[in-house]
This record gives structure tokens, sequence and C-alpha cells, in this order.
């Protein structure tokens, strides 16, 4: 159901000629209200693409309308041409849909470096306003897909009212957020600066936690829209779980389709001193490559995990350090622990959990292995 | 010639039996004097080795006579008996040679989390002790090989003096320092105090810029000892050079012999606002994964060195970068530049310049690429 799940909402995905192959490569998403109300989050990555520049500048009215998105192109470090080019469809979609540009955010994905072929991008608009559909949320899932195998989408229903969301990404996944784009609907009567809040709350532990190969993009966005289209206004903490939980269930998608990988590996840290400690450990575990590559090998090997620990700067004693994978404490008090022959690594998802022994804070990762697969697909052809 | 090429150094190596497949694996290097001067440098990791914890102890007189070195096994994350392990062995070195247990380094390299046969090592000290010699150097290079496919040596000599030295290292090489064994020596007649100065001046130079894989080891030691055979007390700049011109040699076959690697990666900084900017802009080109498997594809990717600049703090205005690749500046003002199908990727080594455009500093970080290799070689056995 996608973006569509929630009343207020249409949505197309069409194939526009951007990618040369014929697949689908641009999705609307409509929200015909009657509230009109946005949050977003953009990456963090210092090097923005065009349409993100753009979208900053939509969401300061804290409005948004429409939402075109292309794959097949990432419109990033293209110049002022580049940014033109964004200018230019969200004003064409505009045109189409009858509201102002500025009420149109942008997102694109797909190669940094290259010009959008505008020739086909504009039409494309047109093409695909004239297919939205309130059952359309599925093609457009489908047409902002790159190097993803599958489509992601993700609802949760409250009393009334329901949220609904679809995500790409593939590759290039890491904290701040991961790279993708994400558009998550809801007909749930909430302002903007409520909107706000919810996802912020949401992106800092699920998204901002997915770590696949340590690599920020330069198009990262994740917009959350409200039609008000049931009415219902929920309380704060029920809104906010569904958001959080739509936002952790595409995050747990976006890792099960990491480029190459053969293993989702979640790394918990527990019984830290703080918060960021358990997510500055968690995070140079999850980036190690050694133990990714140990990992994709079914090797427990937690002389890996300490070895990244101790590259850290959280509160911790070495000799108090203490690994499990999947269940078996292999490294206990900073030494050899659990006979290691224990550990069953043949399932795709794998479980680490490092305990610091240095407070009562807890934080997830999630990340995947490190494979030749990887290697190959982003070696054999520019992506 | 390797250790033994500055006067006053005898050295050994030998099969010892901690290898399971019967290759060298214990190095023994001993300083005649008169002098016993020496210096150290250790890994940042803070969940360091016992060889580490143990020679940091040495350390403290600045006074080293012996160093016994294996490969074979980390002695890492081994707890109490690994410490006591490591003494044993210094005592054991310190009987036979005559010398105080204090006086003796020990350096170990190989998998973490298991403890060293010690039946095998402490009989290979004597074995090794009995067939010391004053050209031995090569042999104790070639013991301390782990995954290295070539044993790494450098000599340098002044007017009258000589630095000579041995490395290991193939992988788990990162800043801080990189992953590696690294035993200098010199018959030049230099103070402890100048021997740190000279080899901390050049180990941030050299060394912290080699940059594999991204993974700090636990077992990381660079040792600079003095015999001051030569009697002569050479001018400190021309000391200090001749030490960093080792270990640059050494640092660049470190780089020329990584795990899987078949690019050797220049990443030069220029015109930052400050060394440490360039430095950090340097470090996360160099570890940017998807970056590293382009340039394995041939591929001049520049929108990856620019979205790993783009995750540093440093002073830039993205729409004013630059990136070369191999002397084709394929990215102007933070957009398209030269023609990317200029660029000639087929050589070995590949030279990435990137321009801040934000000052006159300037660094260079060296790096390999991606490979299903070095997949391979990380996950087929435990390592």
């Amino acid at each position: 159901m996608s973006v569509t799940a929630a009343k207020g909402f249409r949505a197309a995905g069409i194939a526009a000629g951007i990618k040369q192959n014929g697949a689908p490569d641009l999705a609307l998403v409509v929200n015909d209200g009657p509230r009109r109300a946005a949050a977003a989050v953009f990456t963090a990555n210092r090097v923005k693409a065009a349409p993100v520049l753009w979208s900053e500048q939509v969401m300061k009215s804290g409005q948004v309308s429409a939402v075109v998105l292309n794959s097949g192109g990432a419109n990033a470090c293209t110049g002022p041409k580049g940014f033109q080019d964004t200018h230019a469809t969200a004003e064409k979609a505009g045109e189409v849909l009858g509201r102002g540009a500025i009420e149109v955010a942008v997102c694109s994905t797909g190669l940094i470096g290259t010009l959008l072929p505008m020739d086909k991008v504009l039409p494309g608009i047109e093409t695909a306003a004239a297919q939205l559909s309130e059952h359309g949320g599925e093609k457009a899932a489908i047409a902002i897909k790159t190097t993803d195998t599958v489509h992601k989408t993700s609802v949760v229903s409250g009393g009334g009212w329901t949220v609904g969301a679809m995500a790409k990404g593939a590759g290039m996944l890491a904290p701040g957020l991961a790279t993708m784009l994400v558009v998550i609907t809801t007909d749930a009567d909430v302002d903007d600066a409520t909107l706000d809040k919810a996802l912020r709350a949401a992106t800092r532990v699920t998204f901002d936690r997915v770590d696949s190969d340590g690599c920020m993009s330069t198009n990262d966005t994740v917009l959350l829209l409200s039609s008000g289209a049931s009415g219902i206004t929920p309380e704060y903490d029920a809104f906010a779980d569904a958001v959080r939980q739509v936002c952790a269930d595409l995050g747990r998608q976006l890792i099960g389709d990491a480029e190459g990988a053969s293993k989702d590996i979640k790394v918990e840290v527990v019984n830290a001193a703080s918060e960021e400690d358990a997510v500055e450990v968690g995070r140079s575990i999850a980036r190690n490559n050694l133990l990714k590559c140990a990992i994709h090998g079914e090797d427990p090997n937690w002389g890996r995990v300490l070895s990244a620990i101790g590259t850290t700067g959280a509160v911790f004693e070495p000799d108090r350090l203490g690994v499990a994978i999947n269940g078996v404490w292999v490294c206990k008090n900073g030494s050899v622990g659990e006979d290691r022959d224990l550990v069953d690594m043949r399932y795709r998802e794998v479980h680490i959990v490092a305990d610091l022994a240095a407070g009562a804070e807890t934080a997830t990762i999630w990340t995947n292995d490190l494979t030749a697969d990887y290697v190959h697909e982003n070696s054999a052809y520019s992506s």
C-alpha cells in the first residue's frame, strides 16, 4: 500500500526514459489534503545534491503538496545547471498539479556528477500526473529503485489513522542518514511541528543506525507528509511510535537488500556508560571491514570486534569487555570465553552483542557483511 | 641488509614451530652497543596486546638490548596468561643473552585471541640466539611475515652511519599506526630523547598516513634502536631525514603488499586550510569503500571522492572543490570537469588529487583498492 495507504494521497510511478534500460524511473506523490503539513530530514553530507538544496528551501514553509522522485541520476555535483533542472522539475509539477512550485519537494537518486535528461523528466511528470491514483503507492515505490532488488514499503495503522511509506536504498548506507529516499505519508491530522518532532525522534534511532558500508550519500531525504484526511489527531506518543515502527521496518528492509550482502548483522552494544558511547562503539564495529569479511566467512572472529572497540573513545576497561556472537559468549573479560565452535552462523541474520561493562545504556546498529559481490557490484560499472 | 645493516647489531630468524606450516616464525634482534638507546611508537588502539603492554614498560628506561618478535599469533586479548607468556619470553631472552629481561622488547603478530605455544617459543629463543649473526637481518625480516607476500626492508646511509629496518604488515593497516611491526636500527651515536623525536616526526607523516582498510591493530609497534657503533653523532636534521626516508620506504612497501590489492592509491589533498584538514579529508577518501571498489574497476568515479569530502569537518565550499585522477581534472568547481574518458587507469599506481581551494596546506594518504581477493583472504579462514 506504500504511500497511498493513508487517505488523502495519490501516487504514480512510470518509466520516463531517464534510465536507459526502460525501467520505471519517475514517481509522483500528491497530498490532496485538507492538511499539507510536512517535515523532512536530509543528508548530513556537506556536498548536497541539487534536489536536497531545493527541498530544504521547500521545507521552510512546512508545507508540501507534492513530491517528484526520480531514479537514474542523482543530480549531485552538477553545478548551477543541476539546480536549475531541479527548479524546472518543481515548476513543471506545480503547473501540472495546479500548485505552487515552492510546495513541490524533489528527490533524485542514481549516479553522481551527470545532468538529468530534462527532455525525459518534464514529459514524464505530465505522464505521471495523468496516472495519479489512490492505489499508485506500489508503482511509485518501484519507480525509485536503483540497485535495489526489491521495492520497500511499510504501513502501520492506529485508531482510524494510518502511516504508510516507501523507501529506496541498497548501498552507500551510513549514519546521518543512511543513503536513501523515503516518503512517509499519514492521514493523521498533525501539524508540521509535531511531524518534525516525531520524524527526528524516529530517524535518530532507525535510519541513523543503519550502516551498510560507511559511505554517506549526497542525496538522502526522508519526508513525512500529513493530509489530515482521517480527521483524527492521535496522541503524540501513539503517532510517534507508528512513525518509528515504519522507519525501523524500512531500515531493516534496507539492510536486508544491501548490495552484495549475504548476512544481515545486528550489532547490539550493552552496558555502555552513555547512549553516545553505545552508538560510537556500534558504528566502529559495523564499519570494520575485516570483521565484515569474517562474518561473510561465518567466522566468529571476536578479536576483530575487540580491535574495533579499541579504536573508540568510549568508557571501558579492556579486560572487562565481553562479546557474544549468536548467543555464545566467545569473549569474556577481554579474553577467550566460550568455545567458538559452538557458534552457529548458518543463517542470514547474525547477532553480535558487545558488553562494555561500563554502565546501563544500549544502542543497536544494523550492518551487513562485506562480500566479493559487493566489490563486483561497485567496480564492474559506474554507480 | 635489514636490521643488521647498521654496525653493532646481530639478528636471526628461525622456524620455531609456532606456525603449523613450518614457516619461519621467530626473530631475534640484539643490540651489542656500545649504546643501547631506544625509542618506540605503539598502536593507538586501546585494546593492546600483551607484548605491547610489556614493551611499553621496557621503554620506560629508554634502553633496549634485544627484541624478540614472533609471527603465528598476536597474543592479544589473551588475559593475564598472555601477559605472563610475554614476560616469560623476555625472561628467557634475557637469560640466554645475559641481559636483564626489562631490556628485552617483545612483538607478536598473527591471530588475536589465542595463546602462544610457549613450548615452541622458549626453545625457539635458544635456537635463534645460537644463530645470531651480523648478516641475519634478512632472515629476521622473513620470520615476521604473516600474510605478507614479500619481506620488507630498507636502508639509508649517511656520512659514516646507517639506518636499517625491517617491517611486516599486509592488512589491518590504518592510521595511528598502520598495523605492523617495524624494527629500525642505527649505528649513529644518538641518545634516546633524540631517537624519540626523530621517530615520532617520521611516523606522523609516514606510517600514520598509510590506510589500507581502516582497521587498527592491537599489536602495532615501531622500534628504533641505536648501537652508537659508528661513533658518529650526525646533525639532527640529517638523522631525522634518514629515519623518515626509511619509514616512508617501508610504508610504501606495506601498501604495495596490501591484502588482495590490485591498485596502490596515493590520495593527495591540496590547498587545505590546515594540515589537520588535509589529513582528515585524505583519510575520509582513503576509507571510502565505494571509491575503493570503483578504483578497482578502473572507474574514475569522482562523485565518490566528493561524497567522502562532504562527510568531513574540513574548511571548504562544495562549489569550489576540484578532483584530479591520474592528472585529469575530472571535477572542477564541485561539478563536471574534463572528460573522464581521458583518465588512464591501467597501471597499478593511481594518483588522486583533491583540491579544497581553502588554503595552502597539503597531506598525502596512501591506500589501496578493495577487491574480491581482499574479501576472500579475510573470510576464507580466521586471520
